[in-house]
């Protein structure tokens, strides 16, 4: 069982991540996780922040010459503006100022709630925590287990389907070749012509002091069948995919195939019907409408579940 | 912390839940816990099993003279058919039947991923797991723990929002007045119009062999703010209600608040804005778009935090 | 991962376990589970209660033809003395009489901190939970568990050491042969001279209206090497075993391997050195003081991991 | 729920711990950590490491101006020798050197173990996280949860009751008082005649360059009763409690009140009775020999509960 923990503030001095149960004798790249770092801090429009951090990640422990040891990983990302946040972010008693509290609530963000919960007088004890800047380590840590999967043949991918209700029209192209596309995007999609309307959209929002929204689609390739059981309602594949995706930050839709529209459709036109290849003697499917039936996805030519989230995106002036 | 497990097969003798951690000197109604499994028995074209089946729980431990003892109370629902599939369905070596197996998968099922996972050559001995009566069990777990938030002025409901399409019109409405209408229609649906629509669909389509899908709305009036926590990635309350909602059979999305409509409209349209209300000593909000900032949701006149599942309905030939 | 809850009151209608997790297509021996039952239910001066019930279980899922679905097993063992109990232990409000509630709080066991906890004014919906009958779900769910071991010859098996400070010589003796004879035993000890004393003592120490404490060994033996892991404190062997043994009612301690003596003795006496077989090439010790360095137990002609429990023993008047 | 995870190897760059699920707003008191983590590193005849390492824990988040955010606690104490291990400790692939490898496992250490189950060539990759210098992380954690259990009245205390079998006698002081005098002791033990002893067992152990062992109570006194839970075996004080002890490296035995003396005692000399004070209005016992029995802890004079581990204390030449 892989377990992880995530700590750390958005101007503390780093964050850090904890995986523990990750296998021994597994040879990580340190570079592909930092690679993994510097792409979550791109995006045509991003906050200023991203400019400041080039987030690296430094292995504290659980790794020796390259390989893992069965223990504990412990992954820090440190901040690199913290010279200027040591007074206001300080742990020692002594550094108190009231006069840094924030105390305007901003809508959309956990801060209401988090300080009529934990009673904190001042906004930035939640808001620091609550920052999106927390996933930094959550992708530290997908990354060494993507690196896990890889050997398996098994690839996990997302780019963007679309910003501001402006869609990728990519249903002719492989995962792969989404993805391949998308990477050399500014706006991570793999479509020019989207693209290009979603850059000058951002603009016409950032102009108008406002922020969009956007769908971010995940796919894996590779995994076996049975991945996830029926037996019992904590294993079930779906709701541990939902779950995972519904904690990230801003985050308020999780479909898995084709979602919603499944609901909307006849039962006909939902399931992907099972075949027998006699000659291959292996089951196929002609369709992946429904990852629930994707059990027999690797004998698929392009085998493809997406869970799609809802992931506002926000330039900011 | 409570926690619970469920077991049984769909044609076996009964299920069984395991509910623990449930605190002592709880008074429980066992009439409402039936009164709920009865509603999940309900339902315009529903297949013939609902006929057969009146589920009423029985209680094993866990409560005395009406109370909880704070020991795990065990909740099993007897499967009236149970004589027609005694051999069948038989824990004994003895009653093993080859001419029995189910060797055909069917599509938008566990089926082909469970006998490839667990090596079954018999389908039945995945598909009587995988099968919706076990959500039986959870509706009866559920149903204790909605008794345990009412003396909170805790209230969980839910309907169906839309089917094959046809969504109702309630925007009129309360939370209270959209389920107390839902209650008394054949469809749960709170709109008469909406509701003849459907029931023909729903004739036609059984009439094509086909059938439809939907979509549900669970809304929880009356919570204190700050459930959940942005504290760590796994006590977000979108994130647990999601990987509950995603673990139900046939669920194939969930959004919280506007969900995917969030996505496709601007910030200025998404967020729900704070005021504070000088007289009331109260933060309130004129909106509830998002059910991340649902924080304050106890200063709103009609509070209301929806999560929808997509969840295909079924009529069967 | 295997999971299991147990439930039930000492007189309620059953007892229930569910274990989650186990595999499938494990072919289990209900008969040899029921032998485990029953052997509980043996030993010289045993309460009255042992001759009233006769366990047995009875699978309510997760277990077709005599094979287990990798769904979850419900094992039941039906209270034969329930229709005595159906009004005391009553689930049903109407049957509340507080003219039978038990006010006297037993020492040694959990009455008085559960009514304090439960804020309980009736000591029997305490006791009724805290009592050893408890124990029975754990011999079902540990019988599977066993099972599940054998076929990679594992065997876990577990004897009287001593009672009433008369201790067993068994020292020259495989585990296998302790086993063997103990379970000849009428106290479950492998050594006739000091059973013989044994049952002296029982039968005066019922005389004077006392009771006798004991310690059992529990061995098991063909683990491989490397169970548990040294890589983080919640996957330590030592402290699985240890927490599992002192949750059992009426445990007050655990030993593994020399235990207590170890504090005692030099270290040159306690470890357990290691040899190199140049010819089998292969580890071999020629000691088994301390579990902790039984990595290589395989090895060893007679391997042995002893946990003791103090588990008093006690006859009733 | 508190939890928490600790990771670092013995000679890399630091141990790290992240205790999540901490309460938000509890003033914790850095110094009376580092106090802990002083006396960890104190007592006669310790290896030189000692003397090298002075550690100190520094706060990486969850803590600002002194007081807990609410959010994950991240504790890091580096390892001062750590200049000297970078080459032989480097997470670089570049770094390897396989002349470093150690290559022979020492007895009572998981070195075997570890290598046997990790398939490691080098049993430095399993001896730097298996060492008692991880204890170093815990103490950290379990000092702030100390400090959280203070303002409740609860002080935990532990010191020295025996070594090389040499016992102290402090039956007839107050555990407040044993503790006081075993801090002052430089073998943490109250009786100055045994502390004497002692010290020149050790100082012999050492010339014949071998090690002793030893005994350790635990006591918190000031406890509600009814911590812990009879209800599931998982929830069990005396369970949990002792699962944590023999979690630590090299505890071998772990006993709840009179331990296994309760074994060779009858009934009558082990449980401990309960008296009702009509004036006082309270339960009361006249005797703490069963911790099982300790619900009414808090109406003792000097409540005392107490779990021993057999820690052999390791003098090295």
């Amino acid at each position: 069982m892989l377990r992880y923990f995530t700590a750390g503030e958005s101007h503390g001095p780093c964050l850090t991540a904890i995986l523990e149960g990750f296998p021994a004798g597994f040879a990580v790249d340190v570079a592909a996780l930092n690679h993994d770092l510097w792409r979550r801090q791109q995006g045509y429009g991003r906050g200023g922040r991203m400019a400041i951090e080039k987030d690296e990640a430094i292995l504290k422990s659980g790794v020796r010459f390259g390989e893992t040891l069965g223990s504990p990983i412990t992954l820090v990302i440190e901040n690199r503006d913290w010279k200027n946040w040591q007074k206001k972010m300080s742990a020692d008693p002594a550094d108190r100022d009231p006069d840094l509290a924030v105390t305007r609530p901003r809508p959309g963000h956990a801060d209401l709630a988090g300080v009529l919960k934990y009673h904190h007088a001042d906004v930035r004890n939640v808001l620091e925590r609550a920052s999106a800047r927390e996933t930094t380590a959550r992708v530290a840590v997908g990354s060494f287990t993507k690196q896990l999967l890889a050997p398996f043949g098994i690839r996990v991918m997302a780019w963007v389907a679309e910003i501001g209700g402006i869609a990728a029209d990519h249903s002719r192209l492989t995962p792969a070749e989404v993805f391949e596309r998308a990477e050399h995007s500014a706006v991570r999609i793999a479509d020019p012509a989207a693209e290009e309307r979603i850059i000058a959209a951002i603009d016409q929002s950032k102009e108008r002091g406002d922020t969009l929204g956007g769908v971010v689609e995940v796919v894996a390739t590779g995994l076996p069948p049975g991945l996830g059981s029926h037996a019992h309602y904590d294993r079930k594949l779906d709701g541990r995919l939902g779950g995972a995706l519904l904690s990230l930050q801003s985050a308020k839709g999780v479909e898995v195939g084709l979602g919603f529209r499944m609901a909307r459709l006849p039962g006909s036109q939902v399931h992907d019907e099972i075949f027998f290849d006699g000659e291959k003697k292996e089951f196929v499917r002609r369709s992946n409408r429904c990852t629930r039936s994707t059990s027999a996805r690797r004998t698929r030519p392009w085998p493809r579940s997406s869970a799609r989230t809802c992931a506002p995106f926000r330039p900011r002036p």
